[in-house]
């Protein structure tokens, strides 16, 4: 039963020790997320964090996020310190429209064979931009499957914990007919609708990941990388003044998947697609594929990352002070009683 | 640019629609395992859940962990509903090692593409056993990820959160050197090693998914999808009686591999191997592979699912209540101060 020639997990393609490694180089990444609610080091079953003693009646606001196929992008060019970000700042902002800030973040990170390298880059940009948004990264899964991600491949989902005072959760009550939708600029495609944009890119177009995007004096890989905005540091001076109604994270689905989301029964919305200029990534990327515009809303955001919504008779000083905070900001439409959201 | 013949998502392989139905399917599921601290219906950016107004001082507990290749037996046997649960006890026996309780449970969900009834299963037996350990599902992520996973494969993460009134974390401070070290019996393989069954069972012994596992009764499938034990109902009384040191979760690097994790430094331990029979799928598993022994221990949990550490005066009563539980449940050895997890 102890034969000398047997089996080993390592010929059965993991390796516990270089997981371990990886782990180790990690720690230091970690605990730089590390705040005074943190109450335990990596590497336990569980990662331990203290409820804030200052919320009075503390709700917490969980949500579960992976990267998609932009992941595709990070394999091409080889560089993987993005993907992370891309990851957290999703996380936070679907959390942030509910009303709530961050406490802590854990990751699940698979490959079929774990590079130490590419772990530590990957779970460095979920490590930085935690930092960023003043959120621990409290633990984490890195799974080695073989047989199951090609080479050079991994998936990378994550998971957010937040907080919010009961009576200050955005839960859609406040929206009205005649608010204002104020629109925050996104960076690119954030998150979603990379698949299509695969095809369209590589395929229809066939460029190559390194090649210039025509018009837009970046690369394909430089254009499709561009981080996931967060817009935690923005919008949370305007939540404690109370200035917000409502939030809506523009991820899959576009302006009309996600507006409707946080809108009471009957109500709806109205967008001025004139308001602004799409970013030209996503007119090439029309143009390219020969994407129908409806389509293109469906999938894409636009331009528009989130929305805010307020006040009519706020609308403009909410922008103004967006816009002060860095933002590209803009009155993009309205909230009506009609049920739909038409873009005109 | 709004041509009739352009690229749609469907096209590119992403079915918004499907995906949509499956989420509507799995609504009902999910509402089952809401409870009064419960305050978001699904669909929402991110879950809402109020901290327990009876913990005094409540420290948050968060493990994110996945199936690993476990998966594969699954995607063999066309079944489906096991695996959800195998994940969901692993994160809550994860938390509970440190005393917690769990609140909520979110799970990640990605494939190449989405089947309707695949993704009902899963989420199914995530919600089945959210419900048997007393937790929230309180959302999710189901990715669809083309040219990513392959046709009829998924991967599977997910993600808990408990609670712990700060002074009952079991921290490893209250373990010493003479205390007890008492088994819980596993129900099988749980989640780890699954690349070295795998490999010894279908490559090594050419065994088939369907086929009679040579003495054991039961098939290859029936043997490897044994679900993950949780130990949640028959550790918690035991918890609250003040009557357990510590305790370790037995995954991925066996015993040897974790019951160091909760141990102050310098401690170590004695386990008598003799205490137990080695469940048989263990012994075959190792013949067929011609496995060393320390190897073996050092990947499978060889039928210890968790270990209790309690003071030596308590290792009888402890053992006989688990057993009284219904747990296989013995004295396998002692906490020793030589540092050492050494197997005699």
């Amino acid at each position: 039963m102890t034969e000398e020639k047997g089996l080993s997990y390592s010929q059965a393609g993991v390796d516990l020790d270089a997981a371990d490694r990886a782990k180790e180089a990690l720690k230091e990444l970690v605990a730089r997320t590390r705040d005074s609610n943190t109450l335990s080091e990596m590497g336990l079953f569980g990662g331990l964090y203290a409820v804030p003693e200052e919320v009075g009646t503390p709700v917490l606001v969980s949500s579960a996020d992976g990267v998609g196929t932009k992941l595709k992008i990070a394999f091409l060019t080889g560089r993987h310190d993005t993907v992370g970000q891309d990851l957290v700042n999703h996380c936070v902002n679907d959390i942030l429209v509910q009303g709530a800030t961050p406490l802590f973040f854990l990751d699940y990170l698979a490959a079929g064979h774990l590079e130490e390298g590419v772990v530590t880059e990957v779970v460095g940009g979920v490590a930085q931009a935690c930092l960023e948004n003043g959120c621990a990264l409290l633990g984490g899964e890195t799974a080695e499957m073989p047989d199951f991600y090609s080479e050079g491949e991994y998936d990378l989902a994550g998971f957010v914990t937040g907080v919010v005072e009961r009576e200050n959760i955005l839960d859609g009550s406040r929206i009205k007919a005649g608010d204002a939708l104020i629109a925050l600029g996104s960076s690119g495609l954030h998150t979603n609708g990379y698949s299509l944009a695969r095809k369209i890119v590589f395929e229809a177009m066939a460029l190559g990941v390194d090649d210039v995007v025509p018009g837009l004096g970046t690369t394909v890989g430089e254009a499709l990388l561009a981080v996931h905005k967060s817009y935690l540091k923005s919008i949370l001076p305007l939540l404690k003044m109370d200035r917000i109604n409502g939030l809506a994270h523009i991820t899959g689905g576009g302006i009309p998947g996600n507006l409707p989301r946080v809108f009471a029964e009957g109500l709806g919305a109205r967008i001025e697609t004139r308001s602004w200029e799409v970013p030209l990534i996503f007119r090439v990327l029309q143009e390219g594929g020969r994407v129908r515009t409806d389509e293109m809303f469906r999938v894409f955001n636009m331009g528009v990352g989130m929305i805010v919504i307020a006040d009519a008779a706020e609308a403009d000083s909410v922008a103004n002070d967006l816009a002060a905070a860095g933002e590209r900001s803009w009155v993009l439409g309205e909230v009506t009683d009609d049920g739909k959201v038409e873009l005109i």
